[in-house]
């Protein structure tokens, strides 16, 4: 008998891929999913790829998940801290949603408004210390995707004071999941195809959550939408703060044990068609000739170790298994 | 200790396919990869979305897979007899390949030229006797990405009598995967996104075995190549043998339990991403308003349902494991 | 002084195709442009592929529109006979709608339900007769963007008697742009990149139109959604009537003279990223090896020579100018 | 009689996109188009989208473009100074390869290696002072693709001193046919699709052009290559000069006579769909809230703005016409 599992928030993108990875999971049990308008539909309808999958999608509500020990909310930001409060003490939570992420409340109401829901674990394995407090926690926030991509490049540079806190640059593309399953006339595949835009340039409400992840003094980040599905390519700059450091050799040993970040070869560069469906994180390093610069360069799919593979990797911890345990390591390319 | 397993010509994209789905199989041991250029490489470079796969490529020769207890053959069409003869007698063969799989040497030289190589168990498991065929087997011709999709649609119609056998129309359109990894002008990212383009029409070579493994008499088979990686959707239209049928139901019956075949709810229908990555076969049928023909729609991953994928099935069979073994039923989306 | 034009209903594609057509046309003057919620909207903000054009949409009402000489009507299914019937007599009016394509009340209450507006002159100039029937018409309903992949197809092989009217199979793909720009899921850039979907399998109501234009008696027609957003690629089957007819010579004869239609030399098949931002239909057609069937494959932008640009060539004809003004024969590419 | 137009090394993109260009332009006639191992073939064979034009390709030889008064030259980095020598001085030629846009030999050989082929008029019309130095010239040098879209962003910022020469950081992403038609695996459209990927990064041969006609004095700049077949997005930050300053309103200034620039309306921001087959450069500028930076976004066609359109509209102040002639401002979108 395995842990039992329930989705809240089961319809959308993440939602979608939490499904697929938990009813793959050979250690959980898929016990309830929910969903707001498209409570009552099948699974496999919201969601075709999952045909064949025996599930039936209950309201976002306690009752529907009293099924569960473990509980992966994928609600909209602000939905998840009124729901996990209804909850008994005794399920593990893992939050998809921005809700439980700052330590600053100050940053929580500029960026998003209205009262902030408390500051939970936060979800980011990798980062130093943050195996233990996993696993220890049974309330985690789980990490933003592009947070994650930028985290994951950054941290070990600053941490190792191989680069300055301050001046971080930070372009970060990403494919049309990131951006919901929201019908908007923005998202539609015929202006999406063959398309790059930015957006929020200039205040995206993730910058407070990086700096605090990454230890940046300042952020520079714009983001940009890609004519692709899935995928997350950020482009990390900072300035040295020392001459003759190897970002790369940093990176490469501030990962070593970590089965699911990846430092290249030196000259291949991650792209993201190589993390499509994993848990995987593909960096690579260098210094750029004219400017100086510390230039890192990370790849990962965003519904993956972007949302819904982190949080089962977070979950695995929370419930004692290894953190691999049903997710995959390669991608499906091409 | 598992089985051991080789993979010849393992840099195309069918190759990487199998070495993923192998790599991450739980009774698989993957032992050994070879190519012809490519030998030498680190199988991660020459398919980044298996960093972390700690192997090397040799040379495509028996010694190189002295190893495996079952080798899948990965070659360009011609190649698999001259390799396979050199293999023991008592290890198993999977041959993704069209060398073996026509019944009739004068279709294979009327089509792909030179002698014809010879015949194997047809691997398709999901046709009526093969399972038993295949499990018996230890040389088997894994079916044609085409041919899987055109035959899991119409077989059992043809079979139960249900259409005619005579003038089957068939529409499919692959991914470009399907044309494989050679270097050419036009299958360039600029020329093939945002593109359809049909291809070898009025005499395709896979034209001999769809007509083999349907049933059908008089086949008029159009392939188009789509702007996307991965994917076949087949369009298979027939004249109905009498009024009244359910070509649905007559699917639904066929396929009851097949684990990878999935005749859709009713309004349902297929398509591709929703297979992207699994060893699934969507499948609807109705009969077309004005015409009074039946049409059926199905959709697989050329290289998942359409070529490693099901290889993998097949050998699962053939070394006596549950055929869904290390084979993911549900599709990697959006 | 140019020919004042209007556009009704410019804020979807066929109408930004429009405004992008008129506003580059040497003989035409854009004087006006209507929406229904985005009236008041400058046109270069609802399509910013427009930057540079000063022009605010109007609501669609007549008034809107008192300046011009000619309208176009790119309005949802439904609306054109209201609004033509409130203009005046002499403003030339070209309907991209389907209201007044249909010579049989039946047929259109039958697929499309409510009143039939009536009948007007069909604006395929490159039947046999219509270009001098547009030229004196002052009411032109253009032809549906199906419909003129496979009319151009079809329609002069069953004119010369070289394919049986009967038992034609069409299977046709289209861009997303197809389907309009009113946001939904199933649209979303994230479901249809790396997806082909068919719909309206069995029954679409494009039939009796088709049937109308090209003269076939019985039709299975099967449309698909394709990741890209424009472009039609028509497969068009059908039985030959006679053995040893060319029906390519039959087409290029057909289309000697007409400056948009380009039967491809012998070996070459259309694609649709060739007609891109063109009024062009490319062609080719062949005799199926096994089943004897005639296949015509032709390729078209479906917003150019399917909708906006088609409507300005019968209007160059409407108002007495080559039908070529103001269009290109050539597509951008790649 | 319009004037006579060659156009050498007419087999790839921006060869491609110069035929359809100089066919369509009202005052050109194309006389002459060479290539080297497709030399002999029709236009409208290797360049399926131009059907319809009554071309062969010649050999890349002075006597094929003896008839021409103006030659574009299309060639690959290196080829362009020796064709160059051999033609008239009479004729005017523009260059859209890199031999002739560096000042700094030093930088040449750094960057490309080989001997320097001198410096010509470097061909970017919205630079001051450009415009007349075009029209007297008879030897232009275009502007690369990268630069062009960096350029405009940048340089009017630096000439203003709004923002600091030192520490620019660009991160550029092109469509695939920027990185042209040669046939090389890692461009497979299997490959692009669904992916971002990285290259040169830290040290990228476009960089001294940039800096040269920007004004920045360091530069990291990133290029990435994006799923789609056109269109750059350059993301330019640089920390600005002074306190206040507005950046939109000086780019509008200086802009405002640039038929082809376009800073959008407050709070749109540029994409790349919508400047598909035009001439037009797409801008928008801000102050990051974080950060402080200013961040400018570019967006153009790399074989528009960025390549062969840019080419025409030098060509048309070199013999004395409107440079928007035969040129588009609007883009081809969805």
């Amino acid at each position: 008998m395995g842990i039992r599992v329930g989705v809240a928030g089961a319809s959308g993108y993440a939602g979608g891929e939490l499904l697929r990875l938990v009813a793959g999971h050979p250690e959980f049990d898929l016990v309830a999913a929910t969903a707001h308008r498209q409570a009552g539909q099948p699974a496999s309808v919201v969601h075709p790829q999952l045909a064949g999958l025996d599930l039936v999608l209950g309201p976002t509500e306690p009752d529907a998940l009293a099924d569960a020990d473990l509980v992966f909310l994928a609600l909209p930001h602000g939905e998840s801290a009124a729901l996990a409060a209804r909850l008994p003490e005794t399920v593990r939570v893992v939050d998809l949603g921005a809700d439980h992420r700052l330590r600053d409340a100050a940053a929580w109401q500029r960026y998003y408004g209205g009262a902030h829901a408390g500051t939970w674990t936060y979800g980011l394995p990798e980062l130093p210390g943050q195996r233990p407090a996993i696993a220890a926690a049974n309330r985690v926030a789980n990490t933003g995707c592009y947070a994650v991509a930028t985290t994951l490049a950054l941290a070990p540079l600053v941490a190792a004071g191989v680069v300055e806190p301050a001046d971080v640059v930070v372009v970060a593309a990403s494919g049309t999941s990131g951006a919901g399953r929201a019908a908007k006339t923005n998202l539609l595949g015929s202006e999406v195809m063959g398309d790059l835009s930015p957006y929020k340039v200039g205040a995206h409400q993730h910058v407070p959550e990086i700096k605090q992840a990454t230890g940046a003094a300042s952020l520079s980040f714009t983001p940009v939408l890609a004519p692709m599905p899935r995928g997350i390519l950020a482009t990390v700059t900072a300035v040295p703060a020392a001459a003759g450091a190897d970002p790369r050799a940093v990176l490469a040993e501030a990962y070593a044990d970590a089965p699911f970040v990846h430092v290249l070869p030196e000259g291949s560069w991650p792209h993201t068609a190589a993390t499509l469906g994993s848990n995987s994180c593909h960096l690579q390093a260098t210094v750029d000739v004219d400017s100086g610069r510390v230039i890192v360069v990370s790849a990962i799919d965003n519904l993956g170790k972007g949302a819904a593979g982190q949080a089962v990797q977070c979950a695995n911890l929370m419930v004692g298994l290894p953190e691999q345990t049903g997710l995959s390591v390669f991608g499906v390319a091409p």
